[in-house]
């Protein structure tokens, strides 16, 4: 009998060219994942993820889907996964979904966290996952600017260019600017859905308000610009985290 | 005039062999430092540090002295050896201190950490800093253990084997197990000194006991053979930090 089971997963994105296979036969986490399956499951089945990281780009909980025939209880699966997966992804925890239940299309709300290390000096036990960023931050405008990103707009100036999508408009449920000036500075977005390279120009562009290069009151014109060239640059993919998925109650329910 | 500096170093462990100058040229974070002081100072000089941790281990606050003919300040001179060293280690801050101060001789006790993670699953973005052991472990015992190995031991039996030293006997002004089972349980181990892999080998005979592979009582005994063959296991390196070295008052006020 076919079950629906379903994964949450995390892993160091540096070695992996992002969540999605990829043509080429390029490393992904979606190819390595599949590749376990194939081997516990003694059979090929396709992942539906939540989302799609780009590469380099770290998770703390995606959320995958899957439908498979077997008789395997989920923790089983889960420890046999995380003996065949390499080291830099393990599944944290499977259980059984709802029949029909899709990581993508379910998906409530996702958070991502966008890490900025501002202390006097550079930190190379943080370099790997943050961004270091000597000057002190302005904090107070940082927030300003995240006040009026925040909410339902067109974010067609944060999509990356040459990006096609039927609609630009995106929810932003919170865009916090968290931390303090010379140490930890944590950028947290939760959305319903995310254009391309949405988060990361998003946080180049605030980041170039904390650095006092943009005015912080600068947010509803450049919106309303849906003009790429006006927002920031695309900052680097290597302090982002999806920190986790939130799917509705029933959902919820039936996975623990 | 000559001036005596002190340094506060930080260093990912991974990539160096590390702390001292090895005669093969290997890399080593003392090679990386008194390179980049070659290149800012004009002429080669020698580094004291509070401790020589080995290959794999990292450091969060280790402490090197120096003395220079430079009229650089201490925060230009950081600056600079910042942007001369390479990623994986930095120049926390730097200082003037009293003439005749050196790192390991004054350095009146040091804290080591190591971590491990004991979630019941592996965790990817830990891995590379953490130790991952996913059998719960049993921190009481642990932590019973840890008592009986506190204080003025002869340390013999946790020393590297082979290690020549004029005697073995040493001061644990702190050993504590802390943390939660299922979750992060770090070992903290502050001293005046200790012998070569002397941290390593406490924490693989402490995680045995942790693991019910090894009576928590056993620790007077063992102390008493004075036999490395009869401690646990030299547990990894990448799991272990220098955290910090305390240096005596007048020392710690004249650097700030």
């Amino acid at each position: 009998m076919e079950r629906t089971f379903r994964l949450t997963l995390e892993y160091d994105g540096a070695g992996f060219e992002g969540w999605q296979i990829q043509p080429e036969g390029r490393r992904t986490v979606q190819g390595a994942l599949e590749a376990a399956l194939a081997r516990v499951l003694g059979r090929r089945v396709r992942v539906v993820s939540s989302s799609r990281t780009d590469s380099g780009v770290h998770a703390e909980g995606l959320v995958a889907s899957l439908r498979a025939e077997t008789a395997l209880e989920p923790d089983r699966l889960r420890r046999a996964l995380n003996g065949l997966l390499p080291t830099d992804v393990a599944v944290l925890d499977a259980a059984l979904a709802p029949d029909g239940f899709h990581a993508r299309r379910d998906a409530v709300s996702k958070l991502y966290r966008y890490r900025i290390w501002n202390g006097r000096s550079r930190s190379p036990l943080r370099a790997r996952r943050s961004l270091c960023l000597q000057r002190p931050l302005d904090l107070a405008a940082m927030g300003r600017a995240a006040r009026d990103l925040a909410g339902s707009h067109d974010f067609a100036a944060f999509q990356a260019a040459g990006s096609e999508v039927g609609s630009s408009e995106r929810t932003l449920l919170r865009l916090d600017v968290e931390g303090a000036p010379g140490a930890v500075v944590d950028l947290h977005f939760e959305g319903t859905g995310f254009l391309r390279h949405m988060v990361r120009i998003l946080s180049g562009t605030l980041i170039q308000v904390g650095c006092g290069r943009r005015d912080p009151e600068g947010m509803p014109a450049l919106l309303a610009s849906r003009d790429r060239r006006r927002a920031g640059p695309t900052a680097p993919a290597h302090p982002l985290s999806l920190v986790r998925v939130t799917y509705g109650d029933s959902i919820a329910e039936s996975s623990s």
